[in-house]
């Protein structure tokens, strides 16, 4: 064990040889970074190592990745690993592995040096510090396989520093408050799913509005909130509200929170996050007796994703006073109705219009959110201040053409409603290629009832358009609009759309961001902003008060939506530290 | 009333005289055709008649064609219609219209009016000689009133003979044998469906393997054998099988029959024509106690479509002994085997081999059938001998990209399955559009549970490549699966393919053909071949025996797999007389 005084006392040979097992086989990276002490916390030391990596030429990064052992390859055998290595992968049971398993990794390693010219490297520890599973490891490899090189040696050099993150917090001794907690109830919490997973290898997580699996996610959301010292109710849209109330006269609310809801085979860290973190913080107020100069409101908001109905921020629209009781009527996949869903888990909808919020009474909304996307990770920052949330365009389209029988229509004749889907997928990647923070994207796609040998009569798709700039997003869904009117006349075939969401960006509050990116700077990180390209409950929160949001880095290329949505316990304690300096250090103008 | 002998005796005027009511205020088409005389039966008439019309200016034909009214337009109102379409509109209860109804059709003559120049025609008498209701009139006309200019002057020149078809009838007295009971029989297993219809305005016709409505529909089909005169059973893999026995001693069997499954929402005739007109034959040869010199045996072959399993043509290959025992463990949309579905029917798969027939006792094959293509239509031909069944290559394509939140990813590192798919749609239309007989389609398309803001991370298609020619197919499939390669490397998404179908062209023996040829020149009509794009239950019977089929013209611009799917009364008729024809005329060799 050493402390970070020492790190900073000693001579620089001291230090590089205190920190020789660090970065693998590498101690030219404490070399460089020793002239930069003293360090004013070990954030600070594990940038300053991170930046040399980054800093370095490709070939001295390359000779780092090389510096690597193969997982579970013939070092570890012959026992030729770094006593870290040894003991990393000892935790995760690689050395445990089947006659099957060590043949899939060995002609992986096989595989991945053939491709690439370097080992895999992953740190086997997980995003809490647990040993990622067998399993888990080969699904990675697996999938890192199909990745370009140039992408591939990023990817490695982030599993480094990675690496490198957990070693230094095992050499100093580094215990983490939130992060663990954080992270064991985003697991709780990611078990309950509405899809059966008894019999699926890949666990499925979805978690739609108002299915059993939501009910108890907010239940469980509701004990830890009164278990943390909060004032507790779950309203009648499903948000789930917990108030830290402050003992000063005439006190205002300043509220936090996001979504429980996950998309269909989402992540455990989407929405959850922005929940459980501040629970975790009001938990460590309460139990030292600290309380806060405001109300801290806690809303773990019931819908945000619009899985199970045609619309999205229920629970946030509900709260700002703008749910649009029409909604009640549409119905699920099943054809049960939104308001016999909220009927049967026991809500008074007649109720929904008294969930919305005296704005007079806010002090802003804040949002912790992982980011979903690769901008934090390939920045190497555990976190960003949001600028702004992009604004979106959603439509249903429905083309009808003319089913007809596969093998006897002449391809001149046809009127192929799936053809037409694929001119219109197309034009919306190439539109919206053109464009910086411009997206497009076709999520649904489907021949209702398609054969094989029938002509597709119909198919339906979704659209969904954003940019940070409105004008730009705008012009983008005017030209696919046009694009597809004219993909369609050319094709006979008929289109009908539904625009569903035409939502203008939100740029968040300048006062705000400003106290954020002040405690990132007190803990020892650079401030850094971003764009959200996503959607958050902020954005309809804008409509009533101030808002800002805080992102966390997103492991794995950034993916998100997807059961791949990785974040660590360090970056989950990096964020619970700034929240919990912004809430002490807060002031409202 | 009028007699063909008359007719083919009376002066040319006196012809163009009785006959001036059959083609609308155009006497000039009976004059042109009067030179022709004597003709040998009322087909030959009709046809002359419509050879006239096609062989007319274009200027004639829009003069024919804007001589007849508006449907429940202002000559209805006014009274200024011939008899004939006076009779015809009050028929089809277009003088019952409701206001709402009179306003639709008062805006869609008026449209159609403006986009083509001259009014809309239908013959307003259904395929069976009863009415069309006003829904389908409605339905119809706001179908054809996307279509393309040239494309609607053919089908008002097709519908104005199909009218002179049937008052033709009228004039003559003719009246039909069989045509009418087929028609009805077919409207009678085309009201059994899986699908529940109680609350759908378009009914949909899917009678799937094993399902009750495809039991029932087997049930009624051995009832009506029964009744015909046939020796009947119901086979273990659900084929309904009738034998007309043969007094002649070492008989052998000539075989026909089609399908009775249907695909997804399909049409009343495809499959179940081939099964129907012959049993009306038997009935009228049992019921005359006229006996066959071998015997023939009608199958009602159970699966044919492949619309609930991975397989098709279950019930031919089980006659030819090539049933797949391992198909039994397919699994439906809903988890049921194969096996668990023929059990719940009553039926014992261990006796499925048994079911295979001995090729030395068969005659042949000879299959009826809808053509579900436009060609016979174009050629104004009811019927046509076929030359060979296309073959054809079915694969089932699994796409896995990578899901991840369509807002934060930014176009360039997306791997959209949906993407890759929508490049496979138009490689395949673009591919398959360079061949005279090559057809290609992208039947089944989806996203499987796609969210609006989600990339996908997977999608499935089914691809059908047919050719007459099998070198010009597997060409196509090759570059098809080739491209598929490319386009799924350069988007980093893997691609998994099972081939379901891999069937080469199939020859009709020319044996057959003839025979059917020269039965169809007795009947008035010129021998027309034609190749069958379809895949139909003869081609599985080639395997052991000689094949041929007998087309019928598909109406409606030969839409099949579809409810659009029609044929007349006339046509019916036309193709049991020549089926008749051929059975009393057949001679082995």
């Amino acid at each position: 064990m050493t402390t970070l005084s020492e790190l900073n006392g000693c001579d620089a040979a001291t230090f590089t040889d205190r920190l020789r097992g660090i970065y693998e086989h590498s101690p030219w990276i404490p070399e460089r970074a020793a002239a930069q002490r003293p360090f004013a916390n070990a954030t600070a030391l594990k940038l300053a190592l991170q930046a040399v990596v980054s800093a370095a030429s490709l070939d001295e990064q390359l000779g780092l990745i090389r510096a690597h052992p193969e997982l579970a390859g013939k070092a570890a055998v012959s026992g030729q690993l770094t006593a870290e290595s040894t003991n990393e992968q000892a935790k995760s049971g690689l050395h445990l592995c089947s006659a099957e398993e060590f043949a899939t990794l060995h002609k992986l390693n096989a595989d991945y040096n053939d491709k690439f010219g370097f080992p895999f490297i992953l740190a086997v520890k997980g995003p809490d510090g647990q040993g990622l599973t067998r399993r888990a490891i080969i699904a990675t490899f697996t999938r890192r396989l199909k990745n370009q090189r140039t992408d591939e040696i990023a990817e490695c050099l982030r599993q480094i520093k990675r690496i490198a993150e957990l070693r230094l917090n095992d050499l100093l001794g580094i215990t983490l408050d939130f992060g663990p907690t954080i992270m064991q109830w985003c697991e709780t919490l990611g078990a309950w799913s509405d899809t059966d997973n008894s019999t699926n290898e890949d666990f499925d997580l979805t978690c739609a509005y108002m299915t059993p699996a939501h009910r108890k996610t907010a239940a469980q959301l509701l004990d830890w909130m009164r278990e943390a010292g909060m004032d507790t109710r779950i309203d009648d849209v499903g948000n789930v509200v917990g108030v830290y109330c402050s003992d000063a006269p005439g006190a205002k609310t300043l509220m936090t929170g996001s979504h429980y809801d996950t998309v269909r085979n989402g992540g455990k860290y989407d929405g959850r996050l922005g929940i459980l973190l501040p629970i975790a913080i009001v938990r460590h107020l309460h139990r030292r007796g600290e309380k806060l100069p405001f109300h801290f409101e806690i809303v773990g908001f019931a819908e945000e994703e619009g899985v199970r109905f045609k619309s999205t921020f229920l629970g946030s629209n509900a709260v700002t006073g703008r749910f649009d009781p029409s909604l009640l009527d549409q119905t699920d996949a099943d054809g049960v109705t939104m308001r016999d869903a909220l009927l049967a888990a026991g809500h008074d909808v007649t109720r929904i219009p008294a969930i919305a919020r005296d704005p007079a009474q806010l002090l802003g909304f804040v949002e912790v959110h992982i980011e979903q996307g690769p901008v934090l990770l390939e920045h190497d920052l555990a976190l960003g201040v949001v600028t702004a949330i992009a604004g979106s365009s959603r439509y249903l389209v429905e083309l009808t053409g003319l089913a007809s029988h596969a093998g006897t229509t002449p391809m001149n004749m046809r009127k192929d409603a799936a053809a037409a889907a694929a001119e219109i997928v197309l034009l919306v990647e190439r539109r919206c290629a053109q464009g910086a923070s411009l997206v497009g994207t076709v999520g649904q796609l489907q021949v209702p009832g398609g054969s094989v040998n029938v002509i597709p009569g119909a198919c339906k798709l979704s659209l969904d358009i954003r940019a940070a700039d409105d004008a730009v997003r705008l012009a983008a869904v005017k030209d696919v609009l046009d694009g597809i009117a004219a993909i369609c006349a050319r094709r006979q075939v008929e289109v009908s759309m539904q625009q569903i969401v035409d939502a203008s960006a939100a740029p968040c509050a300048p006062r705000l961001m400003q106290q954020f990116g002040a405690a990132i700077e007190r803990a020892g990180l650079p401030r850094f902003d971003l764009l959200s390209g996503a959607g958050h409950d902020a954005m309809a929160m804008a409509a009533i008060t101030d808002v800002a949001m805080l992102f966390t880095r997103c492991g794995n290329g950034g993916i998100s939506h997807n059961p791949l949505e990785t974040m660590t316990a360090d970056d989950a304690e990096l964020a619970a530290v700034v929240l919990l300096d912004f809430l002490r250090s807060f002031h409202p103008a």
